[in-house]
């Protein structure tokens, strides 16, 4: 399999589990309807990898180039809408969904950027921007503080900085693509639902009096 | 009248019909002051002509460049302003500037894209991202769940693709660009009033408890 | 001092304001984590920027390129995260920040643009939204109806579109670019403090009955 087929290969996957992941929000969180549903899906499973193509000045992005992009979020959209009973008995549908499309776009994010021509650290932080560009947007339209800011319980952009380093690391030194891509996407996702289990988290700073600082 | 002249004319007045929009919302929904109310109005009237051509890549975009588009929306803006009591009287203005804008900018959206070298698939996509994207804006801003996502009551994105894909069918054979721009924006606007009108919209997937899906 | 030189240095000052502005804004708004004020801390450092980056098609970009725009960006928000009790000694230091991040960016955006080869009205409307681009995502993304719309108490966009055209003007002139660039910063962070001080703001309309106007 050529990086590029392999690359495609993740991405379309990350598209799938971030489809499903938008669409069970929204009908979760906002009780949209069918076309909502679709929408939202739509946004989370393409939002980042279409921020990163503007950020490259790759333009058109390739999210509304390739129909198969497209295609997949659409059908990952409907699956969810037809069968969130289904998914529904997984423990946390939407946060397996959610780590599985962070893990795997932070390694496609990071390959795409360095295929550009990016460098090494621009790469690793596309990559991660790749992975929570998505879910970012996806809150912002339903009006919730972003996961990447609050991260409720668990880390989340910091899993996705490091799946993006051990893909940039991994091309770099010219190690065989499936390998380095399955490395990253597990740290990924290993740090991200252990952050959660164990609700690991950055320290807070102890503000004073709330008059400390204006709003 | 040339077909650069045509979707000139058109954007033009879908600009003036969303700066009316979103200067009646700032006013109404958000209270803001005359700045506020420009800003709004400037956000929604021209937020979606640059999101498309930032996905095309025409940068700087159209809406940055030429004078003429920055002028009819800071107008609209003032318009609203100074006229709100005058168009208060119409039913619903806010519905009425929205389904104008929705409708010009689904056909100019397309139709840029289309001379923008995109395939009949993308100018679709990019026509209605055009339509839907100054509103989105706007709601976001106000803090309100967009509308492309709820659609109270009425379809919202399924208009815009109609008009869009009518705009590129049209084009691609060549037909007369007056009436098919007509025919477009006409029938999305159709649809959109008469989906508000009879209250169409997709169906609702029944959840079960509320821990049937995690947050 | 090259002109490069005097833009790179006021840009980095204007990341680390707007670094300490919104880190700030990270722990009084939201009581985010030291991960959530960093990422806040550079949204509001580096949106502004990359916003106009986007709009001129440089890409990718600076933001994304040059390390030491990251590095200031993130020293920022630790600096607030460690610094906060001393920094919350100041008076309004949020606002203190905002205003000095504001002033230099409206400078900066206004050069970035002119040099690559906006034209002067252009230039004046890309200063202005690269400084106000990233307090404006940071309102969003802790879900405040963005300072530019409410502008409470004070002026906000006026006193950027002010500074970037006083820069824009000097460099037309070809006035030498530090006392252009002061006086630009100078006029801005003036006209935006004396507005806070003396509750400057535009007329807001006199709604009749809410049912004046539809949502």
């Amino acid at each position: 399999m050529s990086p590029q087929e392999l690359l495609l290969v993740l991405e379309l996957a990350g598209i799938f589990a971030f489809a499903l992941d938008g669409a069970l929000t929204a009908m979760r969180a906002a009780h949209l309807d069918l076309l909502g549903v679709i929408a939202l899906g739509m946004v989370t499973a393409l939002g980042g990898g279409t921020l990163r193509d503007v950020l490259l000045g790759n333009l058109p992005p390739a999210n509304l180039q390739d129909w198969r992009l497209l295609f997949t979020a659409t059908c990952g959209a409907l699956v969810a809408f037809y069968g969130h009973r289904l998914l529904s008995r997984l423990s946390r549908p939407i946060l397996l969904f959610d780590t599985a499309g962070l893990s795997l776009f932070c390694v496609t994010g990071a390959g795409v950027a360095l295929a550009s021509g990016a460098g090494p650290g621009q790469a690793v932080l596309l990559g991660a921007i790749t992975a929570v560009g998505g879910g970012t947007l996806r809150d912002v339209l339903v009006r919730r503080v972003p996961t990447v800011l609050t991260a409720t319980g668990g880390l989340y952009a910091v899993p996705a900085l490091l799946g993006a380093a051990i893909a940039v690391a991994g091309t770099e030194l010219d190690l065989p693509g499936l390998p380095v891509a399955l490395a990253g996407a597990g740290v990924c996702a290993a740090v991200r639902l252990l952050g959660v289990r164990y609700d690991w988290h950055a320290p807070r700073a102890r503000l004073r009096a709330p008059d400390a600082l204006d709003e």
